[in-house]
């Protein structure tokens, strides 16, 4: 049997930045990563191996990061954990013994099983395998017409993709608009317009009754028996987390299919950690459980959990889930942090919120400025900062960001009002109306008027 | 006589927002502007007049702003304030009485008087003066080589834009780098190794002695006796705050020559308040006065006054200035937020530093991909963030801010370890190596090794 102080079952961002946290952290202990997968493609770069990226191979986490960093690294299969013993047996392998085991076993696509059609040739989902997807890619060339179902994120960028790389792509969403989880519908409408733009056709609000077809996809039909012609189907409606190996080993699962973790990420045995997809998340704002899976969350619980793998500490906790996530469809891009307006009202929050439009440069007659639309998302009582969406241009991530610490601080709307911003003709919005303050004054003002 | 419940004087951007804000917190208030120009210019955008943008009509800012949210909006010059009566008296023109004034009456050009050659013709200053920069404007096609001394931002961006609109440009410094005050050493070396990229060729380490010319300039002589040939000298050496107006109505100015006011930017008059390039400021970290320019700043202060003119707030305070800022070179932009390491140390700051250097997109073979570099000054014994320098694409500004908005919260090392981010390939630094986290990651292990 061999043995290592921290075993680390997982090789994509959130196994690695544990990995390397934790030899950071305990450099006299002794980490190994192991994972199925020879090559480790970037997560969030996926869809971008489907227009703008040339191959599979410029989208590879390099494993000098881990290997420099002193983890050991190992490519196997770890198929049963004994939790008493402290090992894990690995398929066709000698047993590796663990003092602290980190899961991070990510997710896979859901395979609606219940949907009729879903076995055909040329119907595709996106998992995180280079193998799986290098062969979808390589019959691209085959197909004209492109049927996207799930106007999530992946759905979104894989539809844009497909469209830039010169497909007939026709997004499908059950939910009145794509994105609607992720904003409320004011940005939706803006995201699906820049969509349109670029000849992505999008059919919301109505889902998928059968997918059509011979042996291979001819096309698919609607719940509103319209039937929609098609070469490929790409399935992107969510992913499940992969907790197999957790349930056999006897951790608790959640309600919604999640390892149980407390806020040091630690599931109810003190040696073994979960982060990332298969890890349960509450939200920061609602305090309910939440099915979140973005690889910058799954990053800060992996450092998380590493630090806290041999001594815990009350200053690095987990507070919960502020989901902030960014996307870029052509010029513009659109992000989001905290709650939206429809689900502060959904959980019961009092709440007041308003959207200002501006610029994200200035003077507005300077090339490539782009509309920059921020609403902000409030607590009417505590005048605390739950949510905030934006739409842009390049910089929206890191505004997103900015969204994200104001949430992660508790930062109300007094104190956005008397906070420093620096701005730049080039770079920002103008100093007299940039947009995170502007909204903020807006909010300020029906506070005041006891709206 | 005429009346008004809020006088503001000067139609930059503090004016501006002073007013504004104003008369939204007070609507039932009259509120006035009086400024001297009959078009107020974009301060920050001035240097892109000379490359960037046709003409200067496209660098203005917009009276509607102004008007559209009920302001008065007048022309003249107030030439004394009678503190006791509370009245102004305009040039020309008849008296204005308030109940509450707001100087906001900026800043200008530093004319070394002490300089040989400084009366010659062809020699400019860049103050926030239209008709002044017009005439400057008109006369460019005649220049062929042209020296900008002083290597502070405005000189830094006026050389990058005459050098863009095709002039032979040669910036000179006396320290021994440019922005040195802003940046730390490494920082200042990237950016004068885009400017050389870009021709703008740079002396630092020199003042200059004299400037030469019969009538009208023909070159410089440097410290070093050293001759530098030119058609034009553009000094770029800093700005005076106004304060003649608030002097003469006996109220206090502080050593370094700016109007004193406290944390609600109020005078020792309760009824005069003084915001922007003409107001004091403090350091947040270092809380010493400080000669702080900058738009934002001056918003963020106009704000803070407008909110306190008729009822205090201890909650809308100014907590001392944080100098958020940044610039753009060509495709790479410099951010600074708080202190930089020398001023840390100056101060007598015990500090710890990191340096990350990563890329702003991921993976790093999309296109436009930019190195990235955060460096961040931590308080050793707090593990407070003090102070940050970002050096990247576009997204520099915000990500400049969200440093801006960690000092501001007073955020610590193990704060940002367990902060969550936003991260997307086409708009950020890839979740396993975000270069804020990364760099505090460095400094989290200097500090548990106890350097």
């Amino acid at each position: 049997m061999e043995k290592t102080d921290v075993l680390v079952i997982g090789g994509s961002a959130a196994g690695i930045v544990a990995a390397t946290t934790a030899k950071s952290f305990y450099s006299d202990k002794e980490v190994m990563l192991i994972r199925k997968e020879d090559h480790v493609l970037i997560p969030c770069g996926i869809p971008y191996m489907f227009g703008t990226l040339e191959s599979s191979d410029q989208n590879c986490i390099p494993d000098t990061g881990l290997t420099n960093a002193g983890v050991t690294l190992k490519t196997g299969e770890v198929i049963s954990i004994d939790p008493e013993n402290k090992t894990c047996k690995i398929s066709g392998g000698t047993d590796i013994g663990f003092e602290k085991l980190v899961l991070a076993t990510g997710s896979t696509p859901v395979q609606p099983a219940w949907l009729k059609g879903v076995g055909l040739k040329n119907v595709y989902t996106i998992p995180k395998d280079k193998t799986y997807l290098d062969s979808f890619r390589a019959c691209l060339n085959g197909f004209k017409k492109v049927l996207v179902i799930g106007g999530g994120f992946i759905g979104v960028e894989i539809a844009d993709e497909l469209s830039k790389s010169g497909k007939d792509v026709t997004l499908v969403e059950m939910m009145p608009h794509v994105l609607a989880l992720a904003f409320d519908e004011e940005l939706t409408i803006k995201a699906e317009e820049v969509l349109q733009s670029r000849g992505v056709k999008i059919k919301t609000g109505c889902g998928v009754k059968e997918i059509n077809g011979d042996g291979k996809v001819s096309g698919v039909t609607l719940d509103n028996d319209e039937t929609l012609a098609a070469d490929a189907v790409v399935l992107s409606v969510g992913y499940r987390p992969n907790v197999l190996l957790a349930e056999k080993a006897g951790l608790k699962i959640n309600d919604i299919g999640f390892i149980r973790v407390n806020e040091y990420m630690r599931t109810e045995n003190p040696d073994i950690f979960a982060i990332g997809d298969c890890a349960e998340k509450r939200s920061f704002i609602t305090r309910t459980v939440k099915p979140t899976m973005l690889a910058s969350t799954a990053c800060a619980e992996a450092r998380i959990a590493a630090m806290n793998l041999f001594k815990l500490s009350t200053v690095r906790l987990f507070g919960g889930t502020i989901s902030i996530f960014c996307t870029s469809i052509g010029d513009y891009a659109f992000g989001a942090a905290g709650v939206t307006e429809n689900l502060a009202n959904e959980r019961g929050f009092e709440i007041l919120t308003d959207t200002f439009e501006g610029i994200d440069r200035h003077p507005g007659t300077l090339p490539d400025t782009h509309q920059q639309i921020v609403k902000l998302i409030v607590s009417k009582e505590s005048g605390i900062i739950l949510g905030g969406e934006v739409m842009g241009g390049k910089s929206t991530g890191e505004l997103t960001n900015l969204i994200g610490f104001v949430i992660q601080n508790r930062m109300t709307v007094d104190a956005l009002l008397t906070s420093q911003i620096g701005t730049h003709p080039l770079l920002t919005a103008p100093p007299t109306a940039y947009p995170l303050i502007k909204a903020a004054e807006m909010i300020a003002k029906k506070r005041r008027a006891g709206k």
